[in-house]
């Protein structure tokens, strides 16, 4: 899906070939040991690192003390993204890759994809063109493990939850109020809605309930902000599995799960190494949902980045309304991290579309439209702005763009006071990624920016709602459905009304419909649900319809993967 | 539960203390680095090797060619078990041990274990006291993931199923008769039936179905007998996931999900490698279920072992009529193996419980109900003769075994012509085994024996299982239920009547009924279901109630799980 670019139009240094696909561009590199990576570019040494293969290791937090920074942070967020992403993953390997050729110690932080997507349409999440993570395939599918932990894991706590049932009951459990659903790293619409339990009393107990994606798992939140095990486990423990007939909450820890939990996830908790096609240090893990979690890879892998290099690049799901406040007001609030400068990705495609142009014309020249669509850009830059920080806007480039419709871009640089640089990491690299390294240094070597957070802790809930809808999004009012109004007074009385609020909406708009494009105004933010993630640390406001099961699509990419002659995996993306 | 023997009573070598559960003794010693044992012992180059931390690998089968067997082929199988078992993983380590203190270069072949039972109450499966394999926590949990692997694989062919019906039912599929069912490696009780779909057109088509645990996957038993990548996916493509209106079957390949099947599996059909506690090579690879499915490591570990080392001990589940006679009928008929010795493992707990004892005082000694249970082993012991083979008997020493006892096991081989030997691996590791060593290296340095299996591929399914059914389990007569009689008819009109059968009876009677103890005569094996594995390669023939999804018990193991304030894993077995 990331490959609608011709690679053909940008002379690559000999490799790949015109028209390859971002598999043939993975393989054509030849990648380091990862203990090279390691002992070279992290300064690990050897029984610091537990190798998964050759080429992918995990970094044994056992053995290393990753408490004291010592490198700086950059966020890579981006406007309004268009369905086929603007390039997030693709810019924070390039920049660091970038960086790298400056001769600026970095690494990049990376979410691990999920085998759901992988095998419906949206193909890998590696990055792509020239800018990528490898092994690819590995990345893609079963990796070192952790979502395989993550979804057992989640899935142990409701067969004890089902046992619990099953053998009597003890903790007066509400078959109906139980909030634990099933998890699998699939595509599974015929999952969504079931009933379990049935055949007779040998059994189990009837029950609704349904499955979410293994990236939906509250667990998946937990795993990703958690400090160290012991840290995972309070977490674990506190967990809400359901509700007694009098509302009150029963947690995990309650039915004794905790313990077996951390075991499972033991291993999963220790960030995962792998390189970019130009060696240099990747940490891929973690990948909670953007919308209903908070979108952003661990917590361990920043503070492991950081505590091993001058220069950290991470990035945040979807644009800047969700991802970067949530990476600043979730994940930066619970750990104390700040980030040191922002990149702000945009494309002219993605300008085109909140400009009103169809997908399928995305690639025609449309300065008007460009310039209609801008009006996106310009929000998400203030909405950086609103935390105290200043945004470098990169153009992720393609061979379509017109200087017409970049110089728009330019010009609201400079009406925002913000810098706008391009990048073509895509098809050529670091080479590509100059200017862009060029102009992180030049913010990296200010003085720190204060980090201010959108809502302080002691506000309640709905006005944190309130705040983010009207601060982020342009939302004239917040409308809670009657069970969410429930929600939100039952969750202060639980005394969990001091977590942050983590809103899932959709990502293709600054209101909660889709199709409202641009930087709209005045709307109305409709909560549908709200949600205690006890665990995770955040009250989660459902506005308007979210998907945390995906299906496939009618020829699902899954038909197309298959080994070549030589044992070669080809389809993958 | 393989705990029950008080280690205090043999004295150790100084490790472990007394007392001490397996994981304390697994975790008294260091083991060496993977990579050691496998250049030491496998004379792997380290391209061959694919290193999952340090202490485990799996053998990279794209470098390394194991079409040629060099070593000796021993099965490991036993008498009727006790719910705890006698111990065949426990004796072929010890054996192997016990060999490689001959200074005979000698690996073992093990299954791996399921997660399910590992938090429910069956505990670990990674061999017992001084003879066992480490890293156990490893190999008890996530292991290198071919369980997940097997378990996603399943699952994605579900969802393509589900899919396939939603868009639009090409294929003329009818869900109502949609025999793949989902798999999870828990103990999910509350899965075993379920109603799919529900909620509306969006999500899917409404129909029953449920969940096996992971080990009852035919995928798995298609891993463990899979030649190679080719011979998998041809395997895979040919599986039948249901049937049209019309009866005619549909297969994985016509969905055109073997591809992606094949990807998913391409780590996990490569044999893993770790040690045991006297630091020999041990391969721990697949896991198939020892009632519907044929219960043996995998095919490919087995090649490999024979490919690098002198003499290969293998296990198979359950008793000989179970695991002995589908590990000759199934995997020696489809591979072209065939064992070059078989040991009969057998224990004084055993005979007595054979003998009419209960379970609470098989510790207490009992001649009359020791000579009682005698039948079941003379019984076992002439089956494996029928295949051509000698088997040679090892007790597998408790402390409260009396001499009286010991006798009549001796008496048994004599009448009928087979030697018998003690060994106290468990106790005391290679040093127990000395005796059993050194009489499996005589029977090793005779001609080789010319195995005879018990029917030809040409006898018609029917005929096949009345064979074994009479000449191994000493029924009178094969029942079929008007279902199981229809499904033999359609089997062999499906081109299917020249597979070998693999019958699902319990493994705690050589009848189809538990309680029956001894060796039963002119009993009545009925047989409730036909179900063909197309992709595995043989007919499985349900006989009595056989469970493909354990429950938990009322204080699941998982509660005892956890980290210790070390970060060490306690609660394990």
């Amino acid at each position: 899906m990331k490959n609608e670019m011709n690679i053909a139009l940008i002379p690559p240094d000999n490799i790949p070939p015109p028209g390859a696909t971002d598999l043939e561009i993975a393989r054509a590199v030849t990648p380091k040991p990862v203990i090279e990576i390691a002992a070279e570019r992290l300064g690990l040494l050897p029984h610091q690192l537990i190798p998964y293969g050759h080429y992918k290791a995990k970094v044994d937090l056992m053995q290393l003390d990753v408490s004291q920074p010592r490198g700086k942070l950059v966020l890579v967020t981006a406007m309004t993204p268009t369905p086929a992403g603007e390039g997030k993953t693709t810019t924070s390997i390039g920049l660091c890759d970038g960086l790298n050729a400056l001769g600026i110690n970095t690494s990049v932080c990376l979410r691990e994809p999920s085998l759901g997507p992988c095998f419906g349409m949206k193909g890998g999440a590696a990055g792509g063109g020239r800018a990528q993570a490898i092994p690819m395939e590995d990345l893609n599918l079963h990796f070192n493990g952790d979502f395989h932990a993550v979804t057992v894991a989640h899935n142990l706590l409701v067969s004890l939850i089902d046992n619990h049932l099953h053998w009597g009951n003890e903790l007066a459990l509400d078959p109906r109020q139980i909030s634990w659903r099933r998890v699998m790293d699939l595509n599974e619409r015929a999952l969504r809605n079931i009933v379990c339990g049935l055949g007779g009393t040998a059994h189990g107990i009837p029950r609704e309930s349904g499955f979410d994606i293994t990236v939906a798992s509250e667990i998946m939140a937990v795993l990703c902000l958690a400090e160290d095990l012991h840290d995972l486990q309070l977490r674990l423990s506190a967990m809400v599995i359901g509700r007694r007939r009098d509302g009150s909450v029963v947690t995990a820890g309650e039915l004794g799960a905790d313990g077996a939990l951390t075991v499972l996830l033991k291993d999963a908790m220790m960030p995962n190494l792998i390189q970019s096609l130009e060696h240099n240090p990747v940490l891929v893990h973690g990948g909670p949902f953007a919308n209903i979690a908070h979108g952003c890879s661990s917590l361990m892998a920043t503070r492991t980045a950081l505590a091993l290099t001058d220069v950290v690049i991470t990035e945040a799901g979807f644009g800047a309304d969700l991802g970067a406040e949530k990476f600043l007001d979730i994940k930066c609030r619970l750990s104390g991290l700040a980030p040191d400068a922002v990149v702000l990705v945009c494309t002219i495609r993605a300008l085109k579309m909140q400009g009103g142009i169809a997908k399928a014309d995305l690639a025609l020249p449309d300065v008007v439209a460009v310039e209609a669509g801008s009006v996106n850009l310009l929000r998400h830059i203030r909405n950086v702005q609103q935390f105290g920080l200043t945004p470098l806007v990169v153009v992720n480039r393609f061979p379509t763009d017109s200087d017409e419709e970049l110089a728009v871009i330019q010009r609201c640089g400079l009406a925002s006071g913000v810098r706008v640089v391009s990048a073509e990491h895509w098809a050529r690299g670091s080479d590509g990624a100059q200017a862009l390294a060029l102009a992180v240094q030049e913010q990296l070597s200010a003085p720190k920016p204060e980090l201010t957070l959108l809502y302080p802790d002691e506000m309640p809930l709905d006005e944190k709602i309130y705040t983010v809808a009207t601060r982020m999004y342009g939302a004239g009012e917040v409308q809670y459905s009657s069970a969410a109004y429930r929600q939100l007074e039952e969750i202060h009385q639980l005394g969990f009304g001091h977590l942050p609020v983590c809103i899932a909406k959709t990502p293709y708009s600054f209101s909660s419909e889709p199709a409202i494009l641009g930087a709209p105004v005045n709307h109305t933010l409709p909560v549908r649900e709200l949600r205690l993630m006890a665990g995770a640390g955040f009250v989660v406001a459902v506005c308007g319809d979210i998907m945390t099961m995906p299906g496939l699509p009618r020829h699902p990419a899954a038909l197309n993967i298959r080994l070549d002659e030589r044992g070669e995996i080809i389809g993958l993306c």
